[in-house]
């Protein structure tokens, strides 16, 4: 910790600071310029009170933390990169894991209709919302536990693996029996008590980015999933909020993926599909998730958008889809991954 | 809805568009420019599919809505203000009301060191969170029930009104049981389970706006509420997210008030504390605040902020609190409203 | 300055930022904690490049600078307020300045009947621009030297001080042959050059805020005008672009005032119809500007917004900018000030 | 254009706004529903006024325009890419131009080593940059007249393109007789003057997106520069702000690269260094860049970043440089495109 002093209100108000950061434990030294003093204090117990309890008193001007806030999270903790495994199947080593679905289970047929699909273009891993956040009250909420059905038949007939988001603390043990990757959206990067109950799962955690989260927060968000015992967490960037939504709904912040790539062992990936609202731009940006490092892709695809009851305009239609894999699978190739 | 679509794609793609939206009931007009032809489309069912399947059809370049997207929350649909009544206070009317209190509930004594104080200054309604959403799970989380007791034990002796956050739906009942006003924090503005379920309280709520709301989609989470039963919203602007936090942690969107009373028939309050992060800017902001209409205002005050277990450096000490009330009245005085 | 160094790479690396920093003429003190080593150094040559020199070296984690890289603007450097004369009035003193009139001067007739309006209601200071910065080139530019010598005009038939916009370097000199206020635009707060030429024409300046511009940057911007010599200039916030811009143009960054007023000695004013763009706004905004501490505001006023060539939406209509004055003479009274 | 008008303000104050749309040449249709009347209006002068005349006339909710408001820059307008010729090579076309150097000429030895290097990493165009928009007036400012000299003895010695950067209007001639490319930096983008004067040297335009410029505001800009009668722009992604910067100076926004390749018919490129601000992230959104469809990069590279005066720490040694032109050519191999 830093704490940065004015001069010119005389050596006690100093002295008090440097007594209260010795009685927290930390070693200090002081370096006296003209305008500022700067003490250097390193050791303390690490009280999350001690920054604000300095911050407040006289003459100080401002604390600086120099310790990321994080610890299980980071690749100080663990070097080697985190593989998590879901049956045959693994994300975050050497292949990239594609993620494809409608944004809403709307209905049995439609949802088997798409998974059979997805399932022949190689894809091991269905996506699908039962339960959705939704903006407006009056507009579809999803299906619920019937989703949850109707996504457990998909998986019995197809063998692909099956995300989907839990919203409520009270039905994380509903969803845990169904999915085998348990979604946080966006929405509820900080909903510390769903963050606290999915940790108690034993499921992955698919960990949406919030619109408006820092690196750090978003860190931190996973930070609380792993203290509460699951280390399996997948981060996923799925576009920030801007000044600008006229052409694409978000802003994709790709250089998120080698941003935490270094500063955390979890695998990172991305979702196109919500990070620019646009199909025409899921391609693009898919190619370019996967030249930056990412570790996979998330993508909707609907077998008839203008039916879609949700995010029409940004499901890939599957022949768009399987063109999306083949130009994905080249990019792969020379970043010497598979698809 | 007025739909865009392109010249070049012939007549048939236009008719295509036409019998859909009449299938749904709307009437229509078109008018085609060189570039451009427009559909005017009016009187239809509403149904929140018809926009999105509209704007995947081919030649549609967009769709744009003019109604909005509310109901029970707008100007229209209730001309006059609502009125919240509080046993013998009320909020939105003629009286700016103050919510004061610490950030969280310490201990039994601090709550009532400050309630205490609180009362004195004439305010009358205390805040104090028992349990706090916090970025880091190394930090203080709130004492809990424990928390919600002390509150209601400073309301007996103080005659205060309570409110506080609650931040997980399984406890939606519990806090109503001890609170006067339910909580909804930034980070769970679109936590859609949780706005149901403090709908079934029967107590008003406090509604804060999210760090990257807009004012639509804060609305419209107050439209959550409405729609399922409860109309006692208090809206409460707190800060957004920039891209300058080093002199103020939030920009404090005081612009919101008059937009939101024109665009709604709720009380607006504003909160400068959370809002600026500083406790120098939390009086300017409160009187910028009451001159722009706010209807309240919630300020953190402690009477130790160097012992605060959260949120210190934008506390106010008791006194710079009675200094500010002052200011406020001054204010309030010349804008036609009493304190 | 204080390095921050990881502790894994050895004592040597650390030993050649020392020196490095000795080499400078910094005196170091160093903290070694686990994980990390802080270097504070105090009192070196003030390099603009031993920074980042230092930000490259190995080891090196981050390099925090605690001075901040102003001077002339600061508080520290000059304690009481800049109050700049203007013939008979003076800004930045007990006095609010209120600048009123059209956004741009469309024609001889339009200004002068403004002005006459203007000056009828007490107001001192005439705005319109004669250069006007346009989004798109197939808009009105300004009516250039014409609407100049139309301002001149209007001062001499008024007695109303004139400020106005200057967008070219090549143009400085003859923009203040009529001005008694030169106005750097928004777009132009990071035009060097021109603040370099504004500077050499002793005439105050009025420098508005960017779009996004950090209230850091600001004042390095205000600070290149006083290095080259021109001690008398106007901060003006004008709102900043956000994620919303539904219903208010910018958002009015009003807590940017109190910080001004805390970090430099400068007069600092705020322009409600641009930070809006909606007249609605503009009383309510110009009262909250009063009453966080503004010396003045910038209003635009037009005798017929629905034929004003730009900003129409924003433009006051006479009777409506009476009222705002005696709404904003009230907070005045209670703040201590006059209008 | 549509408006979009109320209905509880009677017939009379619509048939205005209808007569006005028609006084101005719009052929108008109406389409009245129960809480908003619609009229599309097409065919009209396309007055710059008309729009924000209506805008204000009674009972006029809000305005829309349906049509772009750029065209020589639109796909609509040119349908085959813009190709920019230099010399022996293209921009815009199947190679993919790089451009390299460092951030600023410091002094003749020091860009003739680094465009020594950068020849026979085989790229074509030298960056450097003899006129320096600083944030602060402390620090350096570029050599100006002598950098433009020894750029172009770097040219000479190499047969390397030069790009550089102009801010004043009354430097265009000067820059334009040494530079084969010129540079409007990020924060000229709306120095409109500056835009209609480097139109007339009939160089190419590297048109660098403000900090927080809209796509929309970028393309008009590129519009003022083609309006004047320079068609050669290149339009440059280079980052954009955000709540953000702990880890990226800024925010890539690639998903900028297809959107623009869908509006506009021009020739766009991307900036890794200033767009991320660390050499680590420089690599990887190179290869992204690339990957989403980039027509060329501008990166710094410095052969001693620890000497460099200006943007060091973004600086890519030359080595790293060489791994990142290898990285990207792989991905531009797999795009059908050449190096």
């Amino acid at each position: 910790m830093i704490v940065v002093m004015n001069t010119n209100l005389g050596e006690e108000v100093v002295q008090k600071v440097v007594e209260k950061l010795q009685k927290n434990g930390y070693q200090t030294h002081e370096s006296k310029g003209i305008e500022k003093i700067l003490i250097g204090a390193v050791g303390g117990e690490k009280s999350p009170y001690i920054k604000q309890a300095i911050e407040v008193m006289e003459g100080v001007e401002k604390v600086i933390s120099v310790l990321v806030p994080y610890k299980l999270a980071s690749r100080e903790f663990k070097q080697e990169n985190t593989v998590i495994r879901l049956g045959d199947i693994s994300l975050g080593g050497e292949q990239i894991q594609v993620m494809a679905g409608p944004c809403a289970v709307e209905s049995r047929e439609q949802l088997l209709e798409i998974a059979t699909l997805i399932k022949e273009s190689g894809v091991r891993i269905l996506r699908g919302g039962a339960y959705k956040p939704r903006t407006s009250p009056y507009t579809f909420q999803g299906l619920e536990e019937k989703g949850l059905e109707y996504l457990a038949e998909a998986r019995e007939k197809t063998g692909l693996y099956i995300v989907t988001e839990v919203m409520d603390t009270r039905k994380v043990e509903l969803v845990a029996q169904y999915a085998d990757i348990l979604q946080i959206g966006t929405r509820n990067i900080q909903n510390f008590p769903l963050l606290t109950e999915v940790a108690k799962s034993n499921k992955p955690v698919l960990l949406k980015r919030g619109l408006s989260s820092t690196i750090e927060e978003w860190i931190m968000a996973a930070e609380y999933i792993m203290l509460n015992g699951n280390h399996q967490v997948i981060l996923c960037e799925r576009g920030i909020r801007s000044f600008d939504s006229a052409y694409s709904r978000n802003v994709l912040d790709l250089s998120a993926v080698p941003i935490l790539k270094g500063l955390t062992h979890l695998p990172v990936i991305v979702d196109p599909s919500h990070g620019t609202g646009k199909w025409r731009l899921v391609e693009p940006m898919a190619r370019a998730a996967v030249a930056v490092g990412a570790d996979g892709l998330i993508i909707e695809v609907h077998a008839h958008p203008e039916e879609a009851v949700c995010d029409g305009p940004q499901c890939l239609k599957p022949q768009k889809f399987m063109n999306l894999l083949q130009e994905v699978k080249k990019i792969a190739g020379v970043m010497g991954r598979t698809l």
